[in-house]
């Protein structure tokens, strides 16, 4: 924001580095899940993110269930956090008039809607581009904002479905899986970021803002990386991959004596030698290292059933942890299949403060997931509470705008916030 | 770069507005997978990306099978196009001296070496910002640069494993399940390139550069999103979800009369409502919509089980051509199971180019996904194949920094390059 100091509660005392992306300001209409996702990352690096919401209404997240801290949903609690909250009715004409002030001093407006909802209100970027070149205007939605499919609703399973993760996920033969991750969501927030902090990158060269649309199904295709680049060289659709790897052999998941999993990974001729070393260790494997049939990389992939069950039969004499010491020890990359609360009590996950806190004035202290972008000059330590419906309305208004505190009083009568 | 027009070829004609990247280099010694799918991110933005490889040997994934188009890897083709090839020896002197020169006339260092190797070659963040306080450097590996595990190696499966995403994958009772896209290195990248992004923005308002590490097992727990979220709150484990959902029902993928599988996505009222509709116009199943078992939300979370089996049913007796018209008409958020050559052929995919060709000096033609960032003032649409091994040795080593031609022949002859 050179030049424009319109967020002076962020300035830093001497000495201290400003988070990355102090003096920004986020303008951000998204819900649920694919939009929140990704502002919430703003927040993270230090933006300031004003989640406008319906007046009475919010985010409809606010309302998902199962889980609710003293009557604020858990989804929304984590979702939302280092947002600050505003209200505003964008139908009426105040509302509208206030939303224009706010973008003449932000720098990104970002929105989930669907196609049209923004152009309807007035308040699209070509009509926002003439008050400010400089508002960069980020859109997220199922399929972009042209193309024969840009109307239709869109949630997380039917993008996974249409963009072939789901014909990927899960074991050959059996029915199709969704990734367990919401990556249909997630992955659109992920870009949706990226383009917003090319776009603000771009504007300290050019002095302009521009318009990203993000479609949640063009970054499934991008989110097919190798696997779909080799369909596309090859015209071989692949299968579903279970826990294993058709050309990387042995990776697999592989139960032990107590029923949990471990996931081995040993796609080198090195690995797989350490791996069939361990092995042959246990009664009646002892000749695993010499077998000729998995000798070579080729030989493991033409042999790949034969020694998946070798695998198998072995990995089921021994506990977990028996496991963890062996492989550990005879350097065989692997992992115990943790649940949730093996993987977030993980010493290292501890070690990274990727677990965190917020104090809610509501719902009072809970954790949510750290930030995995590690800034060694500017990480940012302070996570705030989600907002609650308008919270912040009479910062902004009267601090931020300047509006009366008896004017913020009139919109709230009159239904604008 | 403010002020440091060190990218002349990247120069556009006045009037076209600049790529958001132009001007930003980036020296990308990242290999395989994590690290390279985030580079050609940078490079599609408009960075130049120099891929800094070791001389003789590459990028591992130069040797990545299965597909080869005339001796170069598919794999290798598709995540490393707009990208230049520049090969180094870094454990020589001459090599460290020409990458310092380099660092000098560059904004960005990326690499995905196990923490440790660039200490030892000397040319770790603390010993090049000594020099060059506005680079900007980003690590990426398993575990990050400190805790107990950041010596370990890690891959894809291990990843998906130790985060939590196997464990929510796949289906109640069975094994676990990979997500089907490698989501525990595309991960890693996609959150390297906010982090350098905003990184770079920073460095725009303090003319300084900072370290960034991702950590491949962090970025597991960010992407856990809501269901980290709400197993931080409620401490229950979840299961695997299967192509379902617990909380909004009905969510999930239904068999038709040819075997492919139709995904629904019903999570509120109005949906369900649509769907029973469309369901009761069957032979049999006229009951659906009064059913009082399914009657709301929290009925339906109930009596799931009858719900599903009697949508599995219904499923069974159409085909999906017949499902797909009577799905969208009766307004029912659904979409069929694509595999990867469905995916890829979708008119709106199409539309939004997202499958885009490169022209290989050796390979010839081949085409990769596109760039899911649509900026309509500077869309990248130049899609450059991905470089021979020090293709661009010579460019770069005369061009960007003063060797002569002799001297980099020298180079050659002693291994530099």
């Amino acid at each position: 924001m050179a030049g424009q100091p319109h967020n002076p509660e962020m300035q830093v005392s001497p000495g201290a580095a400003a988070l990355p992306l102090s003096g920004v300001r986020v303008l951000d209409l998204s819900q649920a899940l694919a939009g929140p996702f990704g502002s919430r990352i703003f927040g993270d690096l230090g933006a300031e993110v004003l989640k406008i919401e319906q007046p009475g209404v919010g985010d409809s997240s606010r309302r998902f269930p199962p889980y609710f801290l003293k009557g604020e949903s858990a989804y929304f609690l984590g979702m939302n956090r280092n947002k600050k909250g505003l209200t505003l009715n964008l139908k009426s004409e105040k509302g509208k008039e206030i939303f224009r002030k706010l973008v003449r001093v932000s720098d990104v407006v970002y929105e989930n809607f669907r196609p049209g909802v923004m152009d309807r209100l007035g308040l699209d970027y070509g009509a926002l581009k003439e008050m400010y070149p400089r508002i960069i205007y980020c859109s997220i939605s199922g399929f972009g904002t042209s193309g024969p499919l840009k109307d239709r609703p869109a949630f997380d399973g039917m993008i996974q479905a249409m963009g072939g993760a789901m014909s990927v996920t899960g074991f050959k033969g059996g029915p199709p899986a969704l990734q367990g991750f919401p990556m249909g969501d997630l992955g659109g927030g992920l870009y949706a970021v990226q383009g917003v902090l090319a776009a603000l990158y771009a504007r300290e060269q050019t002095g302009l803002g521009q318009e990203i649309s993000i479609s949640l199904l063009d970054v499934q295709i991008a989110l097919q990386a190798h696997v779909g680049q080799l369909f596309l060289v090859s015209g071989k659709v692949p299968q579903p991959i279970g826990s294993s790897h058709e050309t990387n052999v042995p990776i697999g998941a592989f139960q032990t004596r107590d029923g949990s999993y471990f996931q081995i990974s040993c796609p080198t001729q090195k690995f797989y030698e350490n791996l069939a070393q361990v092995i042959s260790r246990l009664d009646g494997f002892g000749d695993l290292p010499c077998d000729p049939r998995f000798a070579t990389p080729e030989l493991r992939i033409k042999h790949k059933a034969e020694l998946d069950e070798i695998l198998a039969k072995a990995f089921a004499t021994r506990g977990p942890e028996e496991w963890a010491e062996a492989l550990d020890e005879g350097q065989v990359p692997s992992a115990k299949v943790n649940n949730l609360a093996e993987a977030l009590s993980n010493p290292q996950v501890l070690h990274r403060k990727m677990v965190v806190e917020q104090d809610h004035p509501v719902s009072g202290k809970y954790k949510s997931a750290g930030s995995p972008i590690k800034m060694t000059q500017t990480e940012n330590e302070t996570f705030n509470p989600a907002p609650l419906l308008g919270q912040h309305n009479q910062e902004v208004l009267t601090g931020l705008l300047d509006y009366s505190p008896e004017e913020v009083e009139g919109f709230k009568r009159e239904g604008v916030i």
